[in-house]
């Protein structure tokens, strides 16, 4: 049964939990980025993003002057348009959250800048206009210029939801337009598709807004032509006389999940960001067109990633050589690259995956990566983010061993490839659109977060009113509103972690079945109805797998959706050699004062004693233990006091 | 108090673990080297190594005629010198223990080859020789002049000692006094010092034969002169022009032991086999000189080695990313490097603190190298070699995880770079130096390896003959023969990992004295005194320091000096499943037709089963066991069978 998602506009969150996230990136992380874009950070590289805009507008517009120099070159990455791309996405989430005319105005002054640098022929890329708009669209497989696109593309129609205002949207249509004149089947045309994807996500929202068959089947085209032989990328690279990037790789062409057609793919592989970027689009058109082929793919790679390959904190991409997906049960928590965007890139498949066929299982990833592995990448004050989240760090090896040379043992204030913070932005500024899904006669709750709502079902408007503290308290509130009464089904997700739930409707029991995770309720809604849920929410100890080779032997600490890790800032160091044991003294406690307010847990596991002497090796099997309480906090919050170790997963 | 080793010359072995290994290398490994420095190994890429000679020598001699055209390039690696070299050396070993002939007439029209291919001034590198030599000492950080001149001085040092003929040492005296033109303090020469150290300890053991303290001096110079400021390895760089190798690396020039002053080092850093060689040569030169500061850093790097970053195979330098040596207790086992060359550069460094001062700590080091990390890089017929030899194998992550990539889980046939099957056939081949060591009125046994041989102790002949069947059983006889009666000390080394010990002269019991680990019995020794001694050789479980992250909650089986691991062969595959327990039917037994002849130990472990469900993660700490009986081999002897996962840590 495929549903809708709810348009922002139409739902508010006022959530203990995610609220103060939320305000994070409005009042920290978009004003941050704007200074960011526009090189005025002080002691950080500059981006040089607002100024390659203005440096190619004046290129385009001889007679503007944006007080730069136009014979300056073009600064940062090839990539660096789409972080003015994603920064404006976030922006226009965020003021249909919270309008500010200021902000609406700047966003406004960007893109005007942004369409002066625009082509008469509708190409908009900076890279290209400043060094040489000869060589567009000739590296196809590393320059990002199709990524770029996707991505100005999905800020446009962000910016047009936002405000209703089209100046972008029409120039990104110019460029997709000029796009679609330049890439297809057709021999005059170029037969090749995104190094990096997006693009394909981007012209399926572009098609649902427009209705452009023109949209839809560029999009396809990307996705059907995506490692058909002859291989484009190789094609490409011979005509350049480049080397293939990769080629000495595992993965060779499957880094851009390029070497082969996306329908043979049934494993994810290759750079997960790109990976499931391309999943996304392909779980677009597969709604748009139902194709039964390219749904199996898309469940095939769900079901590897959900059972295979995913950490129990929702990051993805083990490998930070490629920051790639590896194999099945490889779960490395010290090495993992665990990429913030990678968790990201799977939340968008999540949601796609779940308006598709409305099951928990999406609901329950997408809620793992958002209470764990995605916010960790952000610090509490939302100044400092993390690129890679390790689920195990041993400070000194960070320092000084090579496997662990990408994990960063604090948050660093930016990156010079800034990708991280501003999906994280537009992520957490679009938190409404995940939280239900609409279909026929159905409303659907994938996420427990407290809101108002107002869902058409039937052409009727119901008002969806979520209550509680979730995910620090286990009782929830639902209660509908509406004009006249109205018969559909509800169904709300039975969170995978919740073995023993209880609901009542004005306060008596209430019938329901239990379908594909969800707890459906099939009658007629009058005003005022309301639903007491309560999931039953202990400590809980959780195994992985036992193929699961890092973890064997270990079990990770979780409570409702957000697992737990231990930190050297409460327990000391050598947690290495902490075991859990059996406890009996299990307790769970909010500490309003501690991280911006978190649950902790706390009992009382063993830690093998250190020994005071040189030999690295004795004969004895013994080993001497100490009772030692613990105390964990939720994994999100890791990092955001004295550096030290951490872990997630402790002996059993 | 300073002691001796034996010359080659006065020792036979006749031992039922090593005269196996020592015929490998007589039968398989020096002819099939033979055949790989001419060029004649079909479907292996060829060596040069001696192509390379014969046209130096064609352009030092145009009247000669080798049959190769002296027009063509240098072949192979700049240090594929070193490779002739060292197959020279293990030759000369072969030799004295086994006349052949054939092969000394072999080496001699080799030698003949070398030495037309001198230069007039002495100099003596194919790879400057025929590029250039005008360009000669101009890369010493990454060009392996000086490390292929310090192996040929020690090929040609082997080859007099092992034939008394002077035609190569002559030669490469000559090349010495070369070297030691253009290298010193007087300001017209260069003040450097060897990228890849080797040539300190070759000019140390050259002093030992001529006496001339030029020769002293200059192997003084290259240790005192490495690192001090101005470095030298800087300025070089940048009279070339040259980026510097490992700046952006955690060891910088430390990679090359060149940051600082050698007195100033006093923990292993960089390369494991660079800085092996060094410490050995500052070993030599500590003994020589007897200088405090030099023997104070010897002592503390070794200090380190042993207790904090010695894998219990012996193996050293822990990190594949420099091949290098990280920090404390950073021990990890399926990503260790661990190159047979850096055990064999280990097994140089404990032989010389063993002559410094007879500590039995030294012997344990030696032991554990050469019974485990060291001879783990050969295959059992003598034809396949290990670079890396790590403790822990899953196949699967070696073949798809880039942490992993280094590690091969098959013996390879020969090694573009083949720093280690040769350096493998020169220390079996001299064995025999490391058995006992002898010195004023005393005489120390290192190592219980069935042998005869003659030692002079204060001007008389002492037979000394080492019976036994060691490490498979673990009663030694040491009987002593002699003209008169003879007063001195006899010390043999108590084993580290002996916990209980029994010893007998002729029948009763002798009286002696623990000091450093060694027994001492001070005596009137008599022809035919016969010690009889008993280590006790149970099983035993090992445990790692606690810091020892990687083994924290793990035991290793070892019974005597052999390490023992878990194969797939035998046990099935998700060997990290497997837990020891506390097993109460440990067995031991020689299996004489298996892997050549070991002893293996079996008992029942547990295993956590395996589970067909998709659930990676569950709610539940409950593990679900099975007995599971276990087969452990000798270390040394894995990988002989179907390839497959390998463990020598398991969980308690």
């Amino acid at each position: 049964m495929k549903t809708d998602p709810i348009s922002l506009k139409n739902i508010t969150i006022n959530d203990t939990f995610w609220t103060p996230f939320m305000e994070r990136i409005r009042l920290s992380v978009i004003p941050y980025q704007w200074e960011a874009l526009n090189d005025r950070i002080e002691g950080a590289a500059p981006s040089y993003c607002m100024r390659n805009f203005k440096i190619a507008a004046q290129l385009t517009h001889p007679e503007l002057d944006y007080g730069v120099d136009n014979t300056l070159g073009h600064g940062g990455c090839m990539w660096q348009d789409s972080d003015t791309a994603k920064w404006i996405e976030a922006a226009a989430y965020s003021l249909i959250r919270h309008p500010d005319p200021e902000l609406e105005k700047t966003v406004e002054s960007a893109i005007e800048i942004i369409c002066n640098a625009q082509q008469p022929d509708g190409y908009l890329n900076t890279f290209y206009i400043i060094k040489g708009l000869e060589n567009r669209f000739t590296n196809l497989q590393d320059n990002h210029e199709l990524y770029c696109f996707g991505h100005f593309l999905e800020a446009a129609l962000a910016w047009y939801e936002a405000t209703g205002k089209r100046t972008l949207l029409d120039a990104m249509i110019r460029y997709t337009d000029c796009v679609d004149r330049l890439f297809g089947p057709e021999k005059n045309k170029l037969q090749g598709y995104p190094g990096h994807e997006v693009a394909e996500m981007a012209l399926a929202w572009l098609y649902r807004v427009t209705k452009d068959e023109k949209h839809l089947r560029l999009a396809q085209y990307f996705i059907d032509q995506r490692g058909q032989p002859p291989l484009y990328f190789e094609d490409e690279a011979k005509r350049s006389g480049r080397g293939m990037a990769w080629a000495d790789s595992y993965f060779g062409l499957q880094y851009y999940q390029a070497g082969k057609p996306v329908r043979e793919q049934f494993v994810p592989e290759g750079h997960a960001v790109r990976a499931t970027y391309l999943y996304s689009g392909m779980a677009d058109i597969a709604r748009i067109t139902g194709e039964k082929s390219l749904l199996d793919a898309c469940n095939s790679i769900w079901d590897n990633i959900a059972n295979r390959q995913l950490y129990i904190t929702g990051a993805i991409g083990q490998s930070a050589y490629g920051e790639a997906f590896t194999f099945d049960y490889d779960l490395p928590n010290d090495t993992a690259y665990a990429e913030t965007c990678a968790a990201i890139g799977l939340a968008f498949f999540a949601k796609r995956m779940a308006s598709l066929v409305p099951k928990g299982q999406y609901g329950d990833v997408l809620e793992r990566a958002l209470y764990n592995g995605i916010i960790s990448g952000m610090s509490l004050d939302g100044k400092a983010f993390f690129y890679v989240n390790p689920l195990e760090v041993h400070p000194e090896s960070c320092l000084k061993a090579q496997p662990y040379r990408h994990v960063k043992i604090e948050r660093q204030k930016w990156f010079g490839c800034a990708c991280c913070p501003p999906n994280l932005a537009r992520i957490l500024a679009s938190l409404g659109s995940y939280i239900h899904t609409s279909g026929e006669k159905a409303v659907f709750t994938h996420l427990f977060i407290s809101s108002e709502a107002t869902i058409n079902v039937d052409g009727r408007d119901i008002r969806l009113v979520i209550t509680g503290k979730y995910p620090w308290e286990s009782n929830i509130s639902i209660t509908f509103s509406m004009n006249e009464p109205a018969g559909f089904t509800y169904g709300f997700r039975i969170p995978g972690w919740c073995d023993n739930f209880s609901v009542k409707l004005n306060g008596n029991t209430v019938s329901f079945i239990t379908k594909d995770g969800f707890a459906l309720i099939d009658r007629e809604w009058h005003n005022g109805d309301s639903l007491e849920i309560d999931f039953a929410m202990p400590v809980q100890f959780v195994s992985a797998h036992p193929r699961v080779r890092e973890n064997s032997g270990k079990v990770a600490v979780t409570r409702g959706p957000i697992v737990y890790c231990l930190e050297q800032a409460d327990n000391g160091d050598g947690l290495y050699r902490i075991y859990c044991g059996q406890p009996n003294d299990v307790q769970f406690r909010y500490e309003e004062d501690l991280l911006e307010g978190v649950t902790t847990i706390s009992f009382t596991g063993k830690k093998e004693k250190d020994r005071n002497e040189d030999a690295l090796y004795r004969n004895s099997q013994e080993t001497v233990y100490e009772d030692k309480p613990l105390r964990w906090i939720p994994y999100y919050a890791w990092a955001n006091r004295t550096p030290g170790e951490m872990t997630v997963w402790v002996k059993k």
